[in-house]
């Protein structure tokens, strides 16, 4: 293996695995995907049908037992997730992350992935960390700042074995989905909403991004088209 | 709470856990000990009864999963455990690591140890990374740089709620041992062999560093004395 590729279910990371495969070859790539007492399991299911689309290996990981004691709202027995955009909700956190922020998560992501890539001699993980969700410090763990230190943590605690590509982190999500509109990332089959009902609710932090990312690119979100149509 | 420990049973992070106590006291002080298939699970146990001795809650997690695919001779099922030193180890990589190395273990642990902190409110993380570790790559996760780097990581990545603290990361394993006599830190309880045997081995690398550190103090080890005399 060559690459790992952080891999949600989403648009962000599915983007990053259409750069891989086209780097490396589906037969040189490693998806990984994380279970961490999200609502939204069906990211989950999401992630397996991409990795198929695309005939990478695909692993899963169970990281829930780490998250058991957050409150973060994201995550199952936390509270009601905010249905307003982040920029609506940043207004009320007095500079702390939102409510949908789990403790860590991409580094905690971006560590494990680093030990696993390291296990199977891979060079170097991808993910789609981008800068929408850093800004004003709703996710500070998108941000460039973030990365750079990852990036350099990973680098030199390797021994200067494995390498952090972060494609995204200085783009916003528009900007991401008219990269992998031109790879003809399999967005059909991606999953975003934190709610994990049978349809989008369009309403959660997430919804509202997608959507405008969609908008902005000037398409309809093939996930709305094929999914959940009617 | 206020500070986490990662707790391996051995003499430095116990040391760490002394001076976390001292500054905290024993009721804001969260220990945390991580099974991650290591050949000598007698650490964990080691860890918990130094958690006892201290009255600080003590946590333990399970990550073996993670590491399933590596190579590693401090796992169960890696190769034969070397009995060089260090130094000596490091005439054969050829400027990588030792086959001791885990790969990427602390940055996983202190990730980790971030998301559990953050979901309980501490403050800081305490580990016990040490320059001799770090000498020649031997343990390149051991080193100042990789330390600076995770710092900056989860500063920033948890919206600056949460730093590390790696009170030995400049000083030698002697200069821990001499903080942890100071304190009385219970060393008799503390377990470092890699073979994780009846006794300890005495010629891997860190029956080797943990000698050297006691004599370098001209103190006998307390847990040669009292655990495994005769």
């Amino acid at each position: 293996m060559k690459a790992l590729v952080l891999s949600s279910g989403g648009i962000d990371s599915t983007t990053c695995l259409a750069l891989a495969v086209e780097h490396y070859g589906a037969g040189e790539v490693l998806a990984l995907s994380v279970a961490y007492g999200q609502k939204h399991t069906k990211e989950l299911q999401a992630a397996q049908a991409i990795a198929a689309y695309y005939g990478v290996k695909h692993r899963h990981l169970d990281l829930a037992e780490l998250f058991r004691d957050s409150d973060c709202t994201l995550l199952q027995g936390g509270g009601d997730i905010p249905k307003e955009s982040y920029a609506d909700q940043l207004k009320e956190t007095d500079g702390k992350p939102v409510s949908t922020y789990v403790p860590f998560r991409n580094g905690l992501f971006l560590s494990a992935a680093a030990s696993i890539a390291l296990s199977n001699g891979c060079e170097v993980i991808f993910y789609g960390a981008h800068s929408d969700d850093a800004a004003g410090n709703a996710y500070p763990d998108c941000s460039a700042e973030f990365n750079d230190a990852m990036q350099t943590a990973v680098w030199i605690g390797s021994g200067k074995q494995l390498r952090i590509c972060a494609p995204f982190v200085d783009k916003t999500k528009a900007d991401v989905v008219a990269v992998g509109l031109e790879k003809n990332a399999p967005y059909h089959l991606t999953w975003s909403c934190y709610e994990g009902g049978e349809k989008p609710c369009g309403v959660c932090g997430t919804c509202r991004d997608r959507a405008a990312a969609f908008a902005a690119n000037g398409v309809k979100d093939p996930a709305l088209e094929v999914n959940h149509e009617g």
